[in-house]
């Protein structure tokens, strides 16, 4: 009977329904690899078993698909328009924050958490008020607008804001660049916030709520992090999840992995691979808290990918079946202290020996070498081609490009993330999965914003 | 009571189980998209989008993860390793057609399915002789033996053989290029083979066994086909399914878009995504088999990224952000018959024009055609400058990358395959799902080819 039973019931096809109705996540943490395409993918993960003789990375446990990125204005989106797909499950013009394409604002996956009482945060490695936190947790038509985007992700009081870019924070007067005259750290004070700008003090302990800014501007890139100064993407992302962890309502937490598009623009792969290194640490901190908890849906995305970084490249007019890791693991710095320091420098080859591991030139690199020698504004353009040659290793762009990005998930609902999915698509089912009924609150927040313009 | 039991099943993780335990499938078609990378996917469903005024690609509705493509001797793998690792569930070294590191054969899933009484098929655009068919049924050290892979092939008796490449096939005596004085169509008829070498007889029927060739070596690029002259290959594999189909106890098939790599080693961008689309076409095919049957798994995959594509490129030192595909769209033909012409041509203009679309040219545009008409060999890179900067595609390499490439499934087992594999593990688990024992079959192919020599 009993057998029978069992046949009749996976006939029916109960085994799918459980499936489709697995329960509601209480918490979300969505991670965001800002600029990371799939060949960053790759090219993060042979770095870890070439250098660090890992075998994988913790994001490949995970995969479940891939995102088409392009915006309402374009194929290739901007990081705004990627973020509020996200956010507010609509696609919108490259440079808007959480606005719909006529400029009316949108309600984010942060507003719907908050509005259900749950705990909130955001953690980035750019400034907390640049395009990706942006677009949780502010409305504005322009990206630029950061100084309008720190005022309001502070009345939205998030919980838990974590990152770079104190100077939207604070006045000219005093150091900042707004203009308004304000001193936000000591309204944040006043509101209640643990205000931190040292890594010793985050280290010393952390309250809710927090506005944890380690910087003036965004954070250094992972190459160039001291340890003792600033908190890595790992350790911010495991103190927002024990802050968050303890509200019965749950929790929304983005973490961003912001610069992986930084080193993308300038082209810079060994800044790059070590980005998507440290993102993918963030990842095994959210993932360990959601093992252990049980009812923590993770999703990790990108917005786009950055730079048309290629693993394999014509050298000398040929293409060569093979790339190098070893080449990136000799690199010391990022371009942002390399490429000052060489501009400046009148023995540029100790540099390049002691910095970038490039000894014993060949011909065709001591050209090169001369060449910025002489126009030092090259240097560096020739830098990503001394070390694109040697580690075969390419780029097309200094901007972003169109690629689809790799999709990952785990937790309750991880399994209606399999497949190929648009950006604003995903953000609806992220919603959807939370239960969030994001164009009801858009409406609420519109007839909020009527009602404030009418005073 | 049922309700009670039902609960207990869940609650055991019944549902869990039947999942695990899809039944085995019947049959298996796996198609490979030789050198189509990420962004070649994102390419061929934008182009559908902005100029055939598609939704998305028939692939995008079935993708679940990623694979990882190394071969055993590089990071970056040739087309031979890689469909080696499909076929066998081994990484081996580049070049080698079904046997390891060491030279000795690997059993392949065509053999496997033979051994089990399946009936098996070959489709491909390529030489028939060309690597990825090559390594389901021929074993040899190095791919360009293909004069020996074709014998092979015939050898294996594969019901379903429909490509290019009848040269291999054919004695130098008779304008093909075997050394040996073979003519293995009059052996294949022999055999029992219906031998076709039209598309008129392919089209009056065809009967199984069957080996159509349809050109001496590759068959042309979609962009240059002629309909009456040469099948496509969802022609072909609509007829491979419906000659495969009635065997009792199932088929394998093997369907190659082999020339996507061919379009990418050339930076061919309007001949590449029309490959990428025609290989779409034939994946419908399959999938219209698979749903009507209910007994079939279809994997699509392919072997390795070819040419380092981004869609998005710096034009003029400045990161573009957007593409256009309606620029591919004016291109009429393929670098095969361009770059000649080009080469050939007094007046280039007027080619540029008719044949790529390329009118108004601007002085940057003006200045790359006079380099061109003075050194004729450089043709074929300013095409694809022209091009390039036109609809903003940019390619690193005339050979393979690194990047992961998409993974896509259906039917029975297809939950089985969602993730990040290596592509030695997808091979692997593709045999698992058949209840092939590969490693079993080796060991007798190895007995016998033992025997073999020691008469």
């Amino acid at each position: 009977m009993r057998w029978i039973l069992l046949f009749l019931v996976m006939l029916l096809g109960v085994g799918e329904g459980a499936r489709a109705q697995s329960p509601r996540p209480k918490n979300l943490i969505l991670m965001i690899a800002d600029g990371c395409g799939p060949a960053s993918i790759t090219m993060a993960r042979d770095y870890a078993r070439a250098v660090l003789g890992r075998e994988e990375l913790t994001l490949d446990a995970i995969q479940t698909g891939a995102v088409r990125t392009a915006s309402a204005s374009s194929r290739v989106t901007d990081s705004a328009a990627g973020a509020t797909a996200y956010a507010c499950g609509v696609k919108t013009y490259n440079g808007a924050i959480a606005v719909d394409t006529a400029g009316r604002p949108l309600a984010t996956l942060l507003e719907a958490a908050k509005a259900r009482g749950m705990a909130t945060g955001l953690v980035a490695t750019s400034r907390i008020s640049h395009a990706t936190p942006a677009a949780f947790a502010a409305h504005v038509p322009q990206r630029a607008m950061e100084s309008e985007i720190a005022a309001q992700m502070l009345a939205q009081r998030v919980d838990v804001l974590l990152g770079g870019g104190w100077s939207y924070f604070l006045p000219t007067a005093e150091g900042g660049r707004r203009q308004d005259g304000r001193n936000l750290l000591r309204e944040a004070e006043a509101m209640g916030y643990q205000v931190v700008r040292t890594a010793a003090d985050f280290r010393r302990g952390v309250r809710r709520p927090v506005l944890g800014l380690f910087g003036p501007s965004h954070l250094p890139y992972e190459i160039d992090r001291d340890p003792e100064e600033v908190p890595s993407l790992a350790e911010m992302t495991r103190a927002a999840l024990e802050l968050l962890a303890d509200d019965p309502d749950g929790f929304f937490l983005m973490v961003e992995g912001s610069r992986i598009d930084h080193a993308g623009h300038a082209n810079d792969a060994a800044a790059h691979v070590r980005e998507v290194l440290a993102y993918d640490e963030a990842v095994a901190v959210a993932l360990d808290f959601a093992r252990r908890d049980g009812q923590t849906l993770v999703v990790s995305v990108a917005d786009h990918e950055t730079g048309g970084l290629s693993l394999g490249r014509n050298v000398n007019g040929r293409g060569v079946y093979d790339w190098h890791p070893e080449v990136l693991a000799r690199v010391q710095a990022s371009y942002e202290r390399l490429i000052p320091a060489l501009r400046r420098s009148e023995r540029p080859d100790s540099l390049l020996q002691a910095w970038l591991g490039l000894d014993s030139l060949r011909a065709d690199e001591q050209a090169l070498v001369a060449q910025a020698t002489a126009e030092p504004d090259t240097w560096a353009e020739v830098v990503t081609e001394l070390i694109g040659r040697r580690a075969v290793v390419g780029w097309t762009s200094n901007g972003h490009t169109a690629v689809d990005v790799n999709l990952y998930a785990f937790g309750p609902g991880a399994e209606r993330l399999v497949g190929s999915f648009e950006n604003d698509e995903l953000g609806r089912l992220l919603a959807e999965l939370m239960g969030f009924d994001l164009p009801a609150l858009t409406e609420t927040l519109r007839r909020e914003e009527a009602v404030g313009e009418s005073h």
